[in-house]
C-alpha cells in the first residue's frame, strides 16, 4: 500500500535509482510493517532548473543530490514510528542524510485498489 | 474537483492514453457525482526502470502494461461509492484489470481554486 | 515544510518556471506564515497530450498556458488564510488568473522530514 514517489536530478544511474527505492522499502518492512511484495515506487528524474530547494532549511546543508521521498500511506503510523522510519530510510540509502527529504501523506484504508477494481482493504 | 494523475511506462499513444484518461473520467461521472465538465488530468509517461511495481500484491498478475491512477478529489464518498468507483474505472479502461492500480487522496472542499483566485467551493 | 508541484505545458523559459515558482513562494510567506527559507518546488514540464483540463469548469476561460500548482503542506490555515493564499499566487504569477489551478494537500506535522532522518516538526 505504500505508493513511493522519488524526485531527484537526473544524472544517477538506473542501479542507483534501484538502490534508493532499495533503502526506502526495506524501511518500510523493518519499521512500519509494510510486507515485503508490497512494494511500488515511481521515480522523477529532472532537469536541474526543475527542482528548486533551499540549500540549508531544516538545519541541514543541502547539495544538488537531494532526494525528496514523498509516501503515500495509510494512516494509523506513531510519531514514534515515522521517526523510526526517517532514520532508517537515511541509514540504509547510503547517499550524505543531508540529501534525504521525506513527505509523508496519510490516507484510509478504504482509498486503495491494487487491481481488479476491488477496494484491497476495504 | 477531481484532479488526476496517471502514471505509465511510455510506450502508449496520445489516444491511448486519452481512452485511459476517458475510463477514469467517465467512471468519476457515473460512481462519484462528478460533473462531466471537471476534468483535470496529468498522464506521467515513464521509463521501464522508474516504474517498480511487485507482479503479484494484492493477489493479481501485474504486468509492464500497468497503470497507476491517483486521484486527488473532497472527502465525503462512501466506501460503497468507492468500491463502485474502482470497478467502473476498470471495466471501462478496457486493459487486464490486474493492470489497473488506484490511489486516492481525500481533500477537503475549501482546498482547491480552479482559477481568478478564488476557492472554488469555499 | 510547504511542498510545491508546478505541472505545465513545456514551452516556458526556465526563468519563467523561477518566477511562477517565485510566486507561489512569495504567497506563501506572505499569507500562510512560511519562512522564507522553507522552499522546495518540484516542476513538471508536459507534452501537450498530456496534460488534459477542462477550458472552462469553475467559469473561467482556461488557455494551454495553465499552471496546476499542488502544494502539500501542514493543516491548519482557515478557509481565510486560504482564500488569500489563492488571491495572492494568482497576483504574483502575472499570468492570466484564469490559468492558475492550486489544489492543497494537507498533512499532520509529523510527516516531514528535511534531513538528517528527523521528524523535523515532530
Amino acid at each position: 500500500m505504500p505508493l513511493v514517489e522519488i524526485t531527484l536530478r537526473k544524472g544517477r544511474s538506473p542501479q542507483q535509482l534501484r538502490a534508493i527505492g532499495d533503502a526506502v522499502h526495506d524501511a518500510l518492512i523493518a519499521q512500519a510493517n509494510v510486507p515485503a511484495d508490497d512494494r511500488f515506487q515511481i521515480f522523477h528524474e529532472v532537469e536541474p532548473h526543475a527542482l528548486i530547494a533551499h540549500p540549508t532549511y531544516g538545519g541541514v546543508n543541502r547539495s544538488d543530490d537531494l532526494v525528496i521521498v514523498r509516501i503515500t500511506l495509510n494512516a494509523g503510523r506513531t510519531l514514534e514510528i515515522k521517526k523510526k522510519l526517517y532514520a532508517d530510510i537515511v541509514a540504509r540509502m547510503g547517499i550524505r542524510p543531508d540529501d534525504v527529504l521525506i513527505s509523508l501523506v496519510e490516507v484510509t484504508k478504504e482509498n486503495w485498489s491494487f487491481g481488479n477494481g476491488v477496494a484491497t482493504y476495504g
